[in-house]
Order: structure tokens, then sequence, then C-alpha cells
């Protein structure tokens, strides 16, 4: 059995600004320790697939950074989208690709910019999944036990009788839910966490799309014509360009009847705001998490970071100060998500420079 | 009648970091609008006083940048002392020199970094200052008519009766009181603010110091056989160095007997503060103060100040951003006078180049 890994690191990761940049989105930053993003998802991955089938989807910004992060990844499996198509046409792109060398082979797709504490734990569900979904032809994912009514998650709910231990046929797929809505799926103890991560044979996946989505395969098939040749990359743009920008769990996942998933608990995150950054970093014994060349006295309970130059906070709680060489965010905890605000801001003022 | 202005423009002014540096204090920024401070400071005096007449007393370190802003001001006319060593000395060495030009000129002795919102009515009190200076040989202060119980001045209390309209005797200076006394002083209604401005003759502050500071008068009266003489500036260097550090309030006007106060409305602050800076500060209909490139959402009652970089603040009250090139401070508008233990920081850690 050959197995494959798509990375999917497209995003523009406008909740981490003034860090995550157009040309630096969260995935290719440290936000947590040595590695970047997209270092530590490849790194976790690697334990199971080897560097060689590991392909990673991205844009034409990102591209040179994305090898410099990554020189252990053949040039040529990283994967350029003309421009972003969401996930159903990322996965079909990168998967006519696998399919050309191995049909039945067992893909693990990955968004870039999550964080997994648990890695044993994370490596150990991974090759269940990939077992699974080779023997049954089904498509799998990662569902996490929830541990909290998460408004920012979708949420996956399973059917009652296990398949294999801790693995259930999905129900349903539900949006991020409103906080009353997420409590309800909480004590009814059969939602997880939708993490984005899905495991299946490029041969299943490819057959899905053509049952639901069949504009994208009709896309996909044109391109399987051109796979190794000059004129790939220009055949890919004239493809995508007729593309709608629809999620696989839309086009594909809620529509199927043939999706699994497999209930984890390996501490995941999608880190979705500065908030959560600051709830999953180290702190001090004032509860403040301080990166970089800062001062503080009457702090509490702060997330702080200062790029190059120097920060001083004074008398000041629940508060998160990001200071870059050019830009500065200075925003109450309960606020984190208005960081979008910021980057709408730019957009319409036309603040290129900022973005 | 010749009338001179003294200004003292030596101070670090580190309570306005990280806008005010060693090379850039608080009298060489533009706090508030157009001109800097001490260009404003010019500016008032300059209705009463030829520029030729006006002296400016500083360090090594600004000199160059005073020369720089005030380019109306002949450049003998700015005194460099070799190190700061307080007023009483800084008075006393510009004294000689004009004591020198014109032994019974009137000398207006002015702080660099105080703000006048009614000018007019400043020239009127500093006019009729000097007259009464001149006629009188007495020690004239500016006593400004309090506000509020202000725990960051100096306070003057006046004798009952009038020697001229507004025009009192001194009862006794005090220093910045605990906010009960600075109550109590309020109630009694003849106590001033201190304003640190003073008029007097060149001969009388000179006679004073030699009653009241032989020590200073000692070295004065060497430096005196300099004047005019190339080595002027390396004898000043040497007397500095055997001079005690003292303020002429405490030197001279503390233990004289011929001091009085001029009672003064102009609406005068010596801007101790960002929090002072916020309240003297136009603000909007969310009570903010903004400067220069930025953006706010949830955010009340907060001076924001943003050099050259982008600032963005979210869901904060009473908050102070500064936000400079090298350096940002975020404080609570309450933490406002905290900023000097920055400072301190940055000298014990040797940080010099944010000092």
């Amino acid at each position: 059995m050959k197995t494959y890994a798509i990375i999917m690191a497209g995003g523009v990761g406008s909740r981490f600004w003034p860090r995550s940049r157009e040309k630096m989105p969260k995935q290719l930053l440290k936000i947590f320790g040595e590695n970047t993003m997209i270092q530590d998802t490849v790194k976790r991955i690697s334990k199971i697939i080897n560097d060689e089938d590991i392909f990673i989807v991205t844009n034409k910004i990102q591209k040179d950074e994305i090898k410099k992060q990554l020189p252990q990844i053949p040039s040529e499996n990283i994967i350029v989208e003309p421009f972003g198509r969401n996930t159903a046409a990322c996965i079909g792109l990168a998967s006519i690709i696998i399919h050309n060398f191995h049909p039945d082979a067992v893909t693990v797709v990955l968004p870039a910019d999550h964080i997994i504490r648990d890695v044993d734990a994370f490596v150990d569900i991974i090759r269940k999944a990939i077992d699974f979904a080779y023997k049954t032809k089904g498509l799998v994912t990662i569902g996490i036990q929830p541990t909290r009514p998460e408004t920012g998650y979708g949420y996956i709910q399973r059917e009652e009788k296990e398949v294999e231990e801790n693995i259930f046929k999905v129900k349903t797929f539900a949006e991020k839910p409103n906080y009353q809505t997420a409590e309800k799926f909480i004590e009814s103890g059969d939602f997880l966490w939708n993490s984005g991560m899905f495991i299946w044979r490029a041969d299943v996946i490819l057959d899905e799309i053509k049952k639901h989505m069949p504009d994208l395969y009709e896309g996909l098939e044109k391109l399987q014509k051109h796979l190794m040749k000059d004129d790939f990359q220009k055949q890919v743009e004239l493809v995508y360009g007729m593309l709608r920008s629809i999620s696989i769990d839309y086009g594909v996942m809620e529509k199927s009847d043939n999706v699994y998933v497999i209930r984890s608990t390996f501490g995941w995150s999608d880190v979705g705001s500065w908030e959560e950054v600051y709830q999953l970093s180290h702190k001090d014994d004032n509860g403040n998490s301080l990166h970089g060349n800062c001062f503080v006295d009457g702090v509490k309970n702060s997330y702080i970071y200062s790029e190059n130059n120097f920060t001083a906070v004074l008398g000041l709680e629940n508060v998160i100060v990001i200071n870059t060489d050019d830009a500065l965010l200075v925003a109450n905890r309960t606020h984190s998500q208005d960081v979008r605000k910021v980057v709408d801001y730019l957009k319409m003022k036309k603040h290129n420079e900022y973005l």
C-alpha cells in the first residue's frame, strides 16, 4: 500500500495580522517555538510518509518561502494554484497527480496551520485511518473530541454504532454553531470538531468528485491529459478560471454516504485567533506570555510580541500587543476576532504595504 | 529699560518616552500642533523681547537641534552647559552674560516645555512683571490660579494683601503636595501653582545669589573674568564641576524676603505626562485623540500616536499608545507616570539606543 500526503498551504491568515501578511501567512510563521507551523505539519506527517511523497499545494506568492522552509520536499512536489478556489479544487488538483502515480494510493490531506500536542497519538490515528480507508474505500475524516462549546469550529455528528474502535459512520456535518447550539452539541455527546483532515484513496476521492461535483471532475479530466507535460501549469490556469470556489466538505463530504469519522483526542487546535495563541502559550506567574524585547509593569493575563522594536506595557490586563517593524496591533483579548476589521480597513484604504 | 529672556532647555523629559529621547526631549517635540514646544515658547516671548535678546541654555546633545529649530536666535545666544546642574546654576550662568551687557536689564526666565493657552494674557502678565521687577528690584514669580488639587506641581502661598493688582508678596513655597494637602491648599484660597517662570533684574538676581548661594556666586565671579574670551567654555566646564545641583527655588527664592508672585490665569500647564497631553488634546466624539496612521474600533477615551508605522487598537478604553519607529509604549492612562519605570529599566539594562 502506497501513501501520500497533501498539505493545503494556500491560506492568507488575516486573523494573525500584523504578523501574518499575504506573503507570510500563519502557516509560514513561528507562532509556537522553533519551527513554523508548516514545518511542524511536515515533521509530523513525515513520521508516516516519505518526504518525496508529500505534496504541498500553495500559491505563487508563498511558493519560494515554502521551498526555503522545507528544503527536504522535492520542488516538483510544490503544486502552485494560480488563485485560491477553496479545498475541493485544491484536493482535486493534487489527487490527479497522485492518482497518476498510484491510483489506489491512500492520501492524507492536512491543513498546514494547525497545532497538535500529542504527536504520537496523531501518528497512531493517521495510521489507523490509512488502513481503514484503503480497506473500506471510505472517505475518512478526523473528528476531535470537543473539550468546550467552541463556536469557531465546524462539527461532525457521528452515528451511534462503532464500525471499528473509535470509527463511526458520519450522520451529518454542521457549520460553526452559535454558543447555545454548541452547548447542545456537547451535551448530546455525538458531535466532534471537524479538524479538516481527510484520509482516502486517490481513486475513491476522484470517483466521489465525479459523482457529486461533475463540473470540477470535468476540469480535472482535462488536466489529466496534460500531466507531466510542459503546458500543465498553463492548463491549470485555464481550468481554474472556470471552477467554482467550494469546500470539499460542502462539495463532497456532506453529499456522500460513504463518510467515516475517527474520534481523536490528540490535543488539536486550528489556532484561529491571537486569543487562541494566548490560550495555547506558556504563561508566567502573572498569566503573561511575553515574546521579544519587552518590559511590563502591572500587566496581567496578556500576550505581548515584540518583533525587533522595544515594547513597554504598563497597567493593563487581558491585552494582546503585536508589535512588528511596520505595524502594531493593540487589542483587548475579547476583541481578538476583530483583527479582520483591521485587514478589511487596510484593503479598503488600499494600504497594501500592511496587508 | 532693556529686557532679555533666558529659556531653560536642558531637560531630558523621560516622562514622554518613547517620543522623548536624550537627543530629542519634550521641548524639541511637536506635542501639540505645528510647532515644537520650544518654538512656541520663543514665539510667545518674542512678542515682548527681540530674538537677539533671547538666550537659550541647553546641553551639547541638544544644541544642534535647537539651532535648527530656532534659526532666528543668534547662535552665540545658545549657552551650552557641560552637564546639568539644576536651575540655579543655569540661571546664574546666563545672568552673568546678560549682566555684562546691561547690569540693570530685566530678565524673563522661562522653561522651554510648558504650554500656555491664552498668549495675550501671558504677554500682559509678563509686561506687568517686567515693569514691577525693574521698579521694585523684586524677585517676581508667576503663580497660576489653581483649577484642581494637582499633586504634580509645587505651590506658592501668597500674602493676603495685594501690593498691586494681582501682585502679592510671597509667604512661602511648598513642594509637590499629596492629594489631601493639595485640597487644603485649594480651599485656603491663597495658594497658587508655581509655574517656574521668573522675572527680575540681572543685578538683583546676582546679588541674591551672592547672599544665599555664595559658593555658586564664587563660581560665577570666576567666569565673569572670562566672558567674551576664547577659553570661556573651558572655564564653564571647570566651574560646573564644582557646583552643587540646586534649584533656584530652593537656593534663592525660599530664602529671600524680596519675592513677589503675580496671580495669573492664562491656561498654563507644564504638560508633565502623557495623561496631561491627553487631557489637553482635542478629542473626537469617542473621547479619542488620534495622531498619525491608525485605525480604532471599540476604543474610547484614549490617546494614540503612530509616528510612521500603522497602528490598530481594538476594544480598549483609557489607554495611551505611543508607537515610534523603534519603541512602543502601551499604558493604562492611570499609569502614565510609570513611564519613568521604563526609562529606569532601559538605563539599568544599558539599552541606550532606546533612551
